[in-house]
């Protein structure tokens, strides 16, 4: 697809890298089973290198895939065979904390937990937490509108974009809104191209909202002996009037495998524990904490529960936490398998569970299941196990959308925060019909004539 | 523009009016001075005979203003001349409370405090609150993100709203997501459609997230001595930690006449009150906001202020709040003028008041302010005053396009919250760029390629 020519043009640009090995390094990113040799990894350092690239791309008709830390798991960052793979690494600044109006101005190559410290040093606060926060970029949540478990009290990477600096494929620069909190100014497209999967521009400019920084927070574990039942506690947590800042799901083979896969986490998980919520709620005031988590544990007690965990210090909170992070690495490392990231209206997660076990005692697979029950988002890891492959690449298939389906009939739909990439594209008219998807394909048009940008992804 | 035989087919399909008086009320909002007969006002009460009009406008290249209850300060519901006013009023029902996900799902015609009161009977709140929210529809909320006093705390529309039910140009009825709280699913077809003014659709149901209503308030009345000083209080008080639920401007002749136009409230407003902060914090818990309160207090002693008035009573909490609410239309009563929406980041507050007034003495207008402050959010009335109809006409646009381009120097745009419509599109330019309003314009395309949908308004 890209000629020497080519090759020599980019590298009068930017650093490029063109070694086998290197391609290879950058022919992949956490999905599973995918991988595609790019023709070279450029990574720019300014917006103006960015300008210059896509624009001799454009004209050429060079397919360009933009990818952060890779850490994605829909393939949203695996470039086409032979094109181009642009890196956003270079464009890792962090340009100012506005402490006047609670805003950061940061480059999309941030890793999201060091804007997250950096705020934090001035009381600020950057909620959306994806579980690969330690090394994933800011770039890459605003391509896949990345949640994580603060998302149930303080809303998604969506909620806190206010402006972004984009790149056209044609080259043009623009930026798609205001630094303001409010706005009603023309169409939306700084929400069009949060979540768009780099499919319609490169982000080189983020302006985020930020909040004061929670002071406190109370973090508890609770066992569960039916596991429907955690999945309605759920819901009953939030009929009682409380938003917890964290309320997460783990069935027990996720508990299970995910301390055994990290060693160090001692945890008495009995033969009748199904499954685990873990509850935190933050704040400024350890009373009120104090208050929310007793009317949690009165909502609880009308559950078949075991004795809860409460979380006596900081080390144990982080220990809990990292327990809860490491799931998708220790199920990854213990099976082939494939992850959806079903959602759900919550109080539907009940069903939603049930579907997911029946479909897959139908089709003889095991699932093992854990997730951000509170916003409804479950993720349902689909173990290889026992499965030939002949019913792994084609009967498979055929039940991840009857589930869909039933996440649909339920309200939801396919993924809540990993994007629809490659691996879930083919799912997409089981969420929208014709007419939808043709008005998206119509947007990406408008923006990509030539269809450079990321092609084959989402649709 | 449409014909007798165009009638006739209307009235097959839905209640119209056709008699002059009728034509004449549907020919003008809020907005000063603009108003434009239709040739017919159609009250459809589904979407499916909403889906057969827009067809049959679709394939003879009718133009159809939606509508919702009038009150808009833009222009965006102002038909065209002969053309088709499509009025939502009978779309007038609260479909469900969804009170095990915090949902309700309502049609456009509902007025937003009707639906506000009953959502709150379920113990839920729906915080969204334009000035005119007793008159004012949900629907019209959406097309042009309403925001409002609470915004500052809890967002704007366009943060509430999950799904849409669209009828698209050509008849076609779609919904845009699904019921979830998080969603990256393909492009955000929502957000799109919020804020679009009516010009891609006509949204014929609306899913709205909902949290739990705080039982507790306190409310602050403050007097500045130094205008600029209130609007650098803003500011500060954000920075000390707190995020009240209402922090309102006002300067000294907005107080005056609305006290004056309502006539009911006893307020006394001193010769060296140039302006006044009224600040709200709302939760659960009285001491936490009694203690909010305390920390607000001592923000404001480093100000030059007089002594406060704290409401000590739900009446008189509601009658400042009605002093608020009625600056608008106190405003309107006492002489022509002009209302521009400029929303910046807070800290620049009194950067953009200066602007103002400097604007103002050059170009000789006087112009009375009040708004948002927690936002950014100012709404600049321009009074006619001594001005002549020649300077009015020919000299004021040009004095708002020096203040948009202040606006938009201090990071802020057009428009807050009352949209661009008709009134504020010759401003675009100054927002965006031609290669940003061409994206808009190419979308447009892709929604409505006949241009029936609100024509004229944006862009």
């Amino acid at each position: 697809m890209i000629n020497k020519e080519d090759i020599l043009f980019f590298q009068s640009i930017s650093t490029c890298l063109t070694e086998l090995t290197d391609l290879e390094r950058y022919s992949h990113d956490e999905t599973e089973d995918l991988q595609s040799i790019p023709g070279i990894v450029i990574k720019p350092s300014s917006s103006q290198e960015i300008s210059a690239i896509l624009r001799y791309c454009n004209e050429r008709k060079i397919p360009v895939t933009p990818a952060g830390a890779r850490t994605g798991l829909s393939g949203g960052a695996i470039p086409v065979t032979n094109g181009v793979l642009l890196s956003t690494e270079l464009l890792n600044r962090i340009l100012s904390v506005d402490t006047n109006n609670h805003q950061v101005i940061t480059e999309p190559g941030v890793i999201t937990q060091v804007l997250q410290e950096k705020v934090a040093e001035y009381g600020l606060f950057y909620p959306p937490d994806p579980a690969s926060k330690g090394s994933c970029f800011i770039g890459g949540n605003i391509s896949e509108n990345s949640g994580g478990p603060k998302a149930v009290k303080y809303g998604v990477t969506s909620d806190y974009v206010l402006n972004l600096e984009v790149v056209l494929p044609n080259g043009e620069v623009i930026w798609t809104g205001a630094n303001v909190l409010k706005n009603a100014t023309g169409y939306n497209l700084t929400q069009l191209i949060v979540g768009s999967e780099g499919t319609l521009g490169v982000v080189t400019k983020i302006v985020l909202k930020l909040i004061p920084h929670p002071s406190n927070d109370l973090l508890l574990l609770v066992p569960f002996r039916k596991m429907e039942q955690a999945a309605e506690a759920v819901a009953e947590i939030f009929k009682a009037g409380i938003t917890p800042s964290g309320l997460e799901f783990m069935e027990r083979d996720a508990l299970i495998w995910t301390t055994e896969f990290l060693g160090s986490v001692d945890l008495d998980v009995h033969d009748d524990h199904e499954a685990h919520l873990l509850i935190e709620v933050d704040g400024f005031d350890p009373e009120q904490l104090m208050s929310e988590m007793e009317k949690i544990m009165t909502v609880l007690e009308s559950f078949d529960i075991d004795e809860p965990l409460f979380a006596e210090s900081k080390a144990q909170k982080d220990a809990l936490w990292k327990l809860r992070r490491s799931v998708g690495e220790a199920v990854k490392s213990n099976s082939i398998y494939k992850e959806e990231d079903t959602v759900v209206p919550r109080y539907q997660l009940p069903q939603l569970l049930k579907a997911v076990k029946s479909i897959g005692d139908q089709y003889g697979f095991k699932s093992v299941c854990y997730g951000h029950a509170g916003d409804g988002n479950l993720h349902v890891n689909i173990i290889k196990g026992n499965m030939n492959d002949e019913q792994w690449e084609n009967e498979l298939p055929k039940a991840i959308s009857e589930l869909f389906k039933e996440v649909v009939k339920l309200g939801g739909t396919l993924s809540g925060e990993h994007g629809i990439g490659l691996v879930q594209k083919q799912y997409m008219p089981i969420a929208f019909p014709e007419i939808t998807l043709d008005l998206m394909r119509g947007i990406k048009k408008v923006f990509d004539p030539n269809n450079i940008m990321n092609p084959g992804k989402i649709f």
